[in-house]
C-alpha cells in the first residue's frame, strides 16, 4: 500500500532533506523512525526537497510500505520514534497513482527576516536577518515583476538540477509585522535557491540599492552573476503543496487543519 | 558606572539564568561576553530569575563596571561574544540608583500552548503542548478570579525563597490563534513557577475538569497540593519589565522598540 504524510520540520539540525551518507537529513530521521514502526526498510519521496536549515510547516511525502498499520500508528508511533525537530501531522492511504512531488501542482513558500539594528536571540536559525531599515513598500512594488511565467536565470543556483528555467509564479506578497518582514511566494515548482534569491534581490531594493523595476530587467537579463547575494536558510520555511483534489488528502496548508 | 542591558534569549540550551557551577547559564554566557568587552570581571543583576528553559524577549540586567565604553561596544561588541541564542537589544547609563530586580515594579510573562492532537516539530523546546480540545472562553472566564491581590500559595512551588505568598496579579489573559492558546500575565512580581502553575489549573479548566469558580477557591484553599501540575518551561517567555518613568530607560517591554 501506498501512504501519504503531512510532515513538519526544524531544518537547523539537518543537512538539508536529502538523504546523504555521515550527515543528518530530515529523509534520513524519518525513515529511521517509519522503519521501526513498518518493522522493514521504508524510502520516503518528498513534494519539495529543501536545503540544509530550512524548515517546513507543511511538507508532503508518500511512501510504499507492505506493512499494514493504522492511520494513528503511522502518526503516533512514528512521531515516538522522531526527533523533537521532525513531527508527522497526519497519515492517509493514498491510490498508486499518487506521487508526493510529480502529483504537487504548486509549492508555497514563506521567508521571515528580522529587520533590526541588533541581531534576534529568540529568532536564531529560524529567520533571516537585516539590520538596516527597509522599505516595504517599494519591496513590495518589485515583488509584482516577479509574478507571471518567467525564465528566472537570475535567481537560480549554479548548482541547480532542473531541466529548465522556467517557472510561473502566481504569488509574491511582502509585509511587516513589527520588527519581521515577512515573504510569501507561491509557484508551481521552485528552481534551487529561487526563493533565497529573490529575497536578496527585494532586500537590495528595499535597502534603497535599486529602483523596483530593476527586478524586471533582471528577469530579463537571466544572468544570476547580476543579482544580489542569496539569502540565508534560516528564514525560509516550505508551508504548504497543491495536489489535484481527487486524491483528497488531509490538508495540506500550514494552518488548514480540521480542529 | 552603572550600565543597564536590555536581553533577548533562548532558554532551551541553559539552566535557568542563574550562574551555577558546571551548568551553562544566560548569566554565565553573558557574564563572559561582558568581561571580553569590559576586559575585567563583570557581575551582572537581572530583573528576573527566569528557570531552566524558560525564555526572555525581554529582561533587563545592569552591573558595576569600571571600564569606559560606548553603548554601541556593550552591545555589538558583547553580542559579537555571546552564542546566537543570546542577544543584547540595548546598553544605556544609568544612575547609581537603579537596580535591575529591585526597582522593577512590574513582570510580563506570555505562555504559549500548542493545542493540537501532535506535537509541534517547529515549536519544540519554544511552547508547550496540550492535545486535547480546549475551552478557551471558559480558561479566560477562570483567568478573571486570579486578577487581584491574592496569596498565591496554592501556585507556588515547594522551593520558593520569596519572602511572603502575596502577590497582586494585574492582568492575566487567555486567547486562541490558531492552534496556539496564548496566556498572558502582568504583576508586581511572581512566585517561583507561579505562571506554569496558573496555566496549568487553568487547562484543567479548559478541558472541562473543573468550573471556572474552581480557581477562586483555589486561591481560598491556599494549598499547592490541591491544583493542577505545573505547564512546561518551554511555553514560558518573559517578554516585559516595567521601571519608574525617571529611570529612562530605552524600551523595556518586548516590540516597543523604537523604529
Amino acid at each position: 500500500m501506498k501512504i501519504a504524510l503531512g510532515l513538519e520540520y526544524d531544518g537547523r539540525d539537518y543537512y538539508g532533506w536529502q538523504l546523504q551518507a555521515g550527515v543528518a537529513s530530515v529523509q534520513g530521521a524519518l525513515e529511521a523512525a517509519l522503519e521501526k514502526v513498518a518493522a522493514g526498510p521504508v524510502r520516503v519521496h518528498c513534494a519539495g526537497r529543501t536545503d540544509t536549515g530550512v524548515h517546513a510547516s507543511l511538507q508532503v511525502v508518500h511512501f510504499d510500505c507492505a506493512a499494514v498499520r493504522p492511520a494513528t500508528a503511522w502518526v503516533r508511533g512514528t512521531n515516538a520514534h522522531l526527533p523533537d525537530s521532525v513531527a508527522v501531522l497526519w497519515a492517509k492511504e493514498v491510490g498508486e497513482d499518487f506521487h508526493a512531488r510529480f502529483c504537487a501542482t504548486g509549492r508555497h513558500y514563506r521567508y521571515v527576516l528580522i529587520n533590526r539594528p541588533v541581531r534576534s536571540a529568540l529568532q536564531a536559525g529560524r529567520a533571516g536577518w537585516f539590520h538596516r531599515p527597509l522599505d516595504v513598500d517599494r519591496m513590495q512594488q518589485a515583488a509584482r515583476h516577479l509574478v507571471g511565467t518567467h525564465d528566472f536565470t537570475s535567481f537560480r543556483a549554479a548548482a541547480c538540477q532542473a531541466s529548465g528555467p522556467v517557472r510561473s509564479l502566481s504569488r509574491a506578497s511582502v509585509r511587516r509585522e513589527g520588527e519581521k518582514v515577512i515573504f510569501e511566494f507561491s509557484a508551481n515548482a521552485f528552481l534551487h535557491h529561487m526563493v533565497r534569491n529573490m529575497v536578496g534581490a527585494l532586500v537590495h531594493v528595499g535597502k534603497g540599492g535599486a529602483d523596483p523595476a530593476w527586478i524586471a530587467e533582471l528577469i530579463e537579463l537571466r544572468d544570476r552573476s547580476r543579482a544580489a547575494p542569496t539569502f540565508s536558510a534560516a528564514g525560509l520555511t516550505l508551508c504548504g503543496v497543491d495536489y489535484p483534489e481527487h486524491f483528497a488528502l488531509p490538508w495540506t496548508h500550514e494552518g488548514e487543519a480540521g480542529r
